[in-house]
């Protein structure tokens, strides 16, 4: 399988740009708002290139100057890409220290996105949410294959094929290889051993592959959770670099895929377990990818043990590791608190057949997390770890394929659920006085019972003021069968006490006496 | 009732110095190692010397040269307040811009420590607990008068019985006052207006009174929790201060009290309450304290709705407000992970009999607070409200007096339990595993049931390898009616799972099936 330009354009996530002439870059005429214009230049090969070559280009449009890195791609071919954040005439200068480059000029036109085109996902303004560029919600149900994009490009097209009817919108993926993979040569090797390659020069083709994934990710509208490091591959050592290397590292992926909209970095998957690194390595990393990625893609870090300081001003939102912060929404909603930014649950233990207690919830328990977090006001990620052989290194987790568990058409529904729920989000409501409620004030919320089987439910909302009393329709969710059954009628809201108002006609309402039921309690 | 400087000997608090002759200051031969060693000075009284006049003296011992700033006292008195960290010869010299007690000169002996003078309270090295300086733990049983040091001696000699028979080891009290208050007067008045004063003078004499409940508490062993800011006085402005003025006064604090091994800063209390000031200044007020307290107590800050930072590196540990954490060990846990450091939840809700729901706590729920508090590796505070006429203000967390509630002997009891505990205290074990046991691996644990009823529990307890396969003495402690039930025989371990271990004899034990029950399982 080979990179499509064709399909590329298609998805409106490239506008090509082709060198017309040595050292002559030529872009198109045209690219869409928040698509990717691509400039390419010809430029020296000899040497190390990747270390010797400095190449960038400022665009400029309404008073606006961004200046963006570019990345040499092998066989003297250079690249620039740029998102331009907003339509109109754009004029471009290059700058680099190879004369051939330098001082070239252009201008292209970013027009309109077309249809599918959304921009790519921001911190929503409250702080704890997302949204596309255009405003639209971003629901977050995401999914990790940690090395799907390092598998033949047969086994990708199985995972391709299987996110298309699955509802995730967000993939963790690492860049270098945690299990059995195709790609494991990032780097152009020196010899026969593991760690024989060299870390001043990238093997562009490795990342030309990983960046067919990400592309291929776009045109599913899926976002591509980039991992740059983790601790499994201790053998290779491509993640326990020096740090000159690491920040060559870190700026290539920048300049190379920081353009494509639907792209976020995770600086790390367990960051906490790799040993060659301190706290101070993962800040300074952090402080070059900002340098380096003048599209300001979502930034964040996942851990096993030691929670990252998610405060921290490079950190656009919470990534976190933890199974049972999410078995209780204010557990969940506690992380919010921390982090005062938007909260993923990226891991809490997966679906699976595994012997091991982090790979073998049911369906059930898998969508459990994902209720309990959505009440919380955060966001839960999913993966399986099915395998015939219990070995979860084959499973959707490690290499994608075939979903197998159960969790996925469950996931379906919750998402349609929170796509019919508030803007931005979910939030806790009065979350340190122990209601377990989610939503937005006055207007909607989500009461959630897990595994518990209540056969009636207090209807009791909190809330002062005149705004409390309002009318309200429910209706019980079943979010295992997927069923929603609106119950009859309105419930009157009327005050209970200086803290609670509720229907003094019809205080309770039955429910089913069954596990995994909902409560969705909108304003008539 | 005066200060009686027999007292502050008898305690151990403070060495005497009397200036013998104007601007000479003559300092006692000897003073307790983390007692108080005080120089005393004749200057200047004309202008403003709370402003103009710079007095400090730097003290030196084996190496280590220690800079104390000085304060003045009114009259024409000046103190500098110093408590040698280590037993030896120190000598001290003084500077100061009023010529008469510049280059003073001088010496004394810091003796070993009087039975009781354990030293300040410090961090232990784990990070997550206090001890001593001298090692002895510092099992946190906390309380909260706001207002107690400021009301007359006569209550303020009840509040000081109250304590001789409560469990209590901290108090958590305001400098400036927050309900009906003796001594509502830090600064020189100007006029009769409740803003009338001036920032820039200082009332000695009501410092004075606050150190004297600084210096009772200390007598009876416990720590004095000082909270320099809080967001209940809007009417006289003193936490409305420019920031010229807030740096006096936290200057003037620290220099004051700051020798008192047992004093703790709280920089403020519901800081996120006071208008006035942005997390900006918090943070600036924060490296005042740190540059004006040589010797470096234990700073925290409490909030209502954001939490601070507590990562920040000038807070020694996490202040909490939070009701609905201390109601699952796990969330408890949580704020361990977030902070790294230790976690007090200074304000939980309070026993009592108030209409408003954060003052009607029954004593059981409080008691519940501190176990589930304890379980989860962190540490909880109390305080009470009840009042004939329903109004907190008047109550032990208004203005101290007597205690009504019923959770004290149930604290004493819990205090106690503490005390037979592990050193340095109580960890979370695998919390993120839903085990809800908190203790030291392989060596003692604490399962704690709150409110459920349990008739039987199955006795599993988590680890791997040999070394988990302990054998255990189960004891049944009845939290409310305060008694301790030994199991007959031991539980000897053996594998359960990969993760667990059990005794397959006896699988369970049986239990009272009453609430308020925990196990203390301890290795044999």
């Amino acid at each position: 399988m080979s990179i499509s330009r064709r399909q590329m354009l298609a998805a409106g996530l490239v506008a090509g740009a082709a060198a017309a002439s040595p050292a002559l870059a030529q872009g198109a005429k045209r690219a869409e708002r928040w698509g990717v214009y691509e400039l390419v230049f010809d430029g020296p090969s000899a040497g190390n290139p990747f270390d010797e070559v400095e190449l960038s280009a400022t665009f400029e449009s309404g008073g606006k100057a961004i200046a963006v890195p570019g990345f040499y791609d092998g066989e003297g071919v250079y690249r620039i890409r740029f998102s331009p954040p907003e339509t109109g005439r754009w004029t471009w200068r290059s700058a680099s220290n190879a004369s051939a480059m330098d001082g070239q000029t252009g201008s292209f036109d970013s027009i309109a996105p077309a249809k599918g085109n959304r921009g790519p996902v921001r911190v929503t303004k409250d702080g704890y949410h997302f949204a596309y560029a255009d405003g639209t919600p971003f629901r977050q149900i995401g999914t990790t294959c940690y090395a799907w994009a390092l598998q033949s490009d047969a086994k990708c097209a199985e995972t391709i094929a299987t996110l298309k009817g699955a509802p995730f919108n967000k993939m963790r993926m690492l860049v270098t290889p945690n299990v059995e993979s195709v790609a494991t040569n990032p780097f152009v090797r020196t010899g026969d051993g593991p760690r024989d390659w060299d870390p001043a020069r990238f093997d562009p083709a490795y990342f030309r592959r990983y960046e067919d994934r990400i592309i291929r990710l776009g045109e599913l509208g899926i976002e591509a959770d980039v991992i740059l490091y983790h601790p499994y591959d201790e053998k290779r050592g491509y993640n326990d670099m020096q740090r000159a290397d690491d920040e060559r590292y870190v700026r290539y992926c920048a300049a190379r895929w920081g353009a494509y909209r639907h792209v976020w970095w995770s600086m790390g998957n367990e960051y906490d377990h790799i040993k060659t690194k301190t706290m101070a390595d993962w800040d300074h990393l952090f402080e070059i990818l900002v340098a380096a990625d003048p599209h300001d893609r979502l930034r964040s870090i996942h851990q096993i043990n030691t929670y990252y300081d998610h405060r921290k001003p490079w950190i656009t939102h919470a990534s976190i590791q933890n199974g049972a912060a999410v078995l209780d929404d204010i557990r969940a909603a506690l992380h919010r608190d921390f982090a005062l930014k938007p909260v993923i649950f990226d891991e809490v233990v997966y679906e699976g057949n595994s012997d091991k207690r982090w790979g073998r919830l049911t369906g059930e328990q898998m969508v459990e997390r994902f209720w309990w977090g959505l009440v919380g006001g955060t966001y839960v990620g999913h993966s399986e770890t099915y395998d015939p052989n219990r070995n979860a290194d084959y499973s959707w987790l490690g290499q994608g394929g075939r979903l197998q568990g159960t969790s996925p058409p469950r996931l379906a529904f919750l998402k349609k659920i929170m796509e019919e729920g508030p803007v931005p989000g979910i939030d806790p409501i009065q979350h340190w006085w122990d209601y377990h409620i989610g939503g937005q004030e006055f207007a909607y919320y989500l009461k959630y019972f897990g595994a518990n089987t209540p056969a009636e439910w207090p209807v009791v909302l909190p809330g002062r003021g005149e705004k409390a009393l309002q009318s309200y329709r429910i209706d019980i969710i079943d979010t295992w069968n997927m069923t929603v059954t609106p119950v009859e009628g309105l419930f009157r809201m009327a005050r209970r006490n200086e803290y609670d108002v509720h229907d003094p006609a019809r205080p309770s309402i039955k429910l089913p006496a069954k596990p995994w039921i909902a409560l969705r309690i909108v304003k008539a």
